[in-house]
């Protein structure tokens, strides 16, 4: 699920020494307790068997969520969610608001679902869900940063309560308004809640996330669940967050608000236009020079790695995808891109 | 795709005191440098993307099979390769032999594929595969160790070349005879293998293996796929395993010898049946008292644990699995066993 440009598919050593705006992941987040606990367990973890249904961590999620364990189905991440959905419920009329993941729009595709697209920037209460099965919204939302309020999602699942709505979270912790809870599938339960521990905690390489839902719904998609994908070592990872969770603080008041400054020092550069967003990623706009040459000039001269807009669907061609980063790296975002300008002034 | 027992699925720490003669893994794998390379870049390998298709490694599984890198399928393990292969030609009639996994079993009825059965004790020549999409071959056979000959494979493919013959080559290690290889798909392209890195390195937590097919059969795979299911650590532990071979050779002939070894100390004992095997597992008949009792009495008094027959398809009730381990441990076992024949005798 990360809007990853080519280059980014480097060797890990390379992806190391660069400054990758291009991940919608909190980028500040210290693993290093949690990479000694794993590190002290590799052996083990490697020769043992992981549990096929990852029945352990369903509990702690469950236990801490107030849901039953048969409520809560762990998956490799919300792309593989995406596909046991669909999976579940093939030839669904799905709905989903653009922008939006092309990863979404493929797993549509390869379940034989028709797909009709909203606009986010269409009033909620003017949405016409009439006809659909499952609609799939994302809040906040990649890579534009929408966010949708609590109040209209709220209205939505009331107002069709036969459509299924699929809530991805994963971004959840980017933002302090409109969340929803693993647990309000009890109170709506036309809804299913997707969570990524990729996004918030800052590893996506261990692939494992979770899906909330009631019981009947859950049923639908244990039925297709293939057993024993999620490692043994991303489910002690993910126990280990739920027993830690001071260590996973996302400090995000302070994050939202450095993301406001990059927005706010970007906007004096001519060549850019800051499309709005309320979160910590949002899509800059390159209004002169082309971008295949902006991106290798920011890979090359600074190491630096911006989101392209083909991992998206209705995402212009001419913008870039950003993720706020510490004020130092945002700086030298501003310095970069400040000097491309100069740069293909000249030309 | 391990026969693990309920009793198996306790915690890691519980696991690691007990002498596991349940899972058909090379027991003797020693992956201290493997778990070295791993714990140095740990830190980075939880906070990378792995790649979507896992792009790196199938060029180097395509390199040294002389493959190339489309006819190479990269999948959480085998159970993950049945349901992909599955999924990807859905209703599809499946005929396989028995006894087998109980896997295979749940992933055609997923994908509404009507399954039709052979007893592997049938001569191959009398096999009718008539109106058969996909036959599904596992050689070795879990549990009961049955090699098919590379002869009688090769006469199935040549005789059917309308059926599709996935080959599980999982616990290929497992012999030293009639092995198929992954790049046997370019004589037979009716043929897909199947390969795990789990039992022949002794690595089930980390959720790898790989198909091979050809081009043609490889994009039907392709096309159902869910991207980045499989981690950065495991594919950066199957490109380690790549590059250092002599670290990972199984001395299959000295293990062969204690199997058979075992299952000579084991006729001995009158309370159990050893069924014939030519490989390192093989199924025991317990011809007197309680399984649950026996399966209680060892994991209890002795640590030992043993495969239960529900979770194989067209294995008696009355049968547990065995692979053979260590002189040492082999021992322990017989002792074990006789200790509880003296024990039900006394009751």
């Amino acid at each position: 699920m990360s809007p990853q440009t080519p280059l980014q598919r480097s060797t890990i050593k390379e992806e190391s020494q660069l400054v990758d705006f291009s991940s919608i992941i909190w980028y500040g987040a210290n693993i290093d307790l949690l990479s000694s606990h794993l590190k002290e367990r590799l052996t083990q973890l490697l020769k043992s068997y992981p549990e096929p249904n990852a029945a352990t961590l369903r509990k702690m999620i469950a236990s801490r969520q107030e849901l039953t364990e048969e409520e809560v189905v762990v998956t490799n991440g919300p792309t593989a969610a995406f596909h046991l959905i669909l999976r579940a419920f093939p030839k669904s009329r799905v709905l989903f608001p653009k922008p939006s993941l092309k990863a979404l729009q493929h797993a549509c595709e390869l379940y034989d679902c028709p797909v009709s697209y909203l606009d986010y920037d269409q009033r909620v209460d003017d949405w016409n869900l009439e006809g659909v099965d499952i609609c799939f919204l994302t809040t906040p939302n990649p890579p534009d940063g929408h966010i949708l309020s609590h109040a209209d999602m709220v209205r939505l699942f009331k107002k069709y309560p036969e459509v299924t709505f699929v809530v991805n979270q994963s971004y959840a912790s980017f933002t302090t308004t409109n969340k929803l809870k693993p647990s309000h599938i009890k109170i709506y339960p036309n809804v299913m809640t997707i969570w990524s521990f990729s996004q918030p905690y800052g590893i996506p390489g261990l692939r494992i996330g979770y899906i909330t839902a009631t019981k009947v719904l859950a049923q639908a998609l244990w039925r297709v669940y293939t057993p024993s994908v999620v490692t043994s070592e991303a489910l002690e990872a993910a126990k280990y967050i739920l027993i830690h969770p001071a260590q996973f603080t996302l400090p995000v008041r302070k994050w939202l608000r450095s993301a406001q400054e990059l927005m706010t020092a970007l906007r004096e550069l001519d060549f850019f236009e800051v499309l709005p967003s309320d979160t910590t990623f949002f899509l800059l706009r390159v209004k002169k020079g082309c971008i295949e040459s902006l991106c290798s000039y920011l890979h090359e001269k600074y190491g630096i790695l911006v989101g392209r807009a083909d991992l998206f669907v209705g995402v212009e061609k001419d913008c870039i995808s950003i993720t706020a980063r510490s004020e130092e790296e945002n700086k030298q975002l501003v310095e970069a891109l400040r000097n491309w300008q100069s740069y293909i002034e000249e030309k």
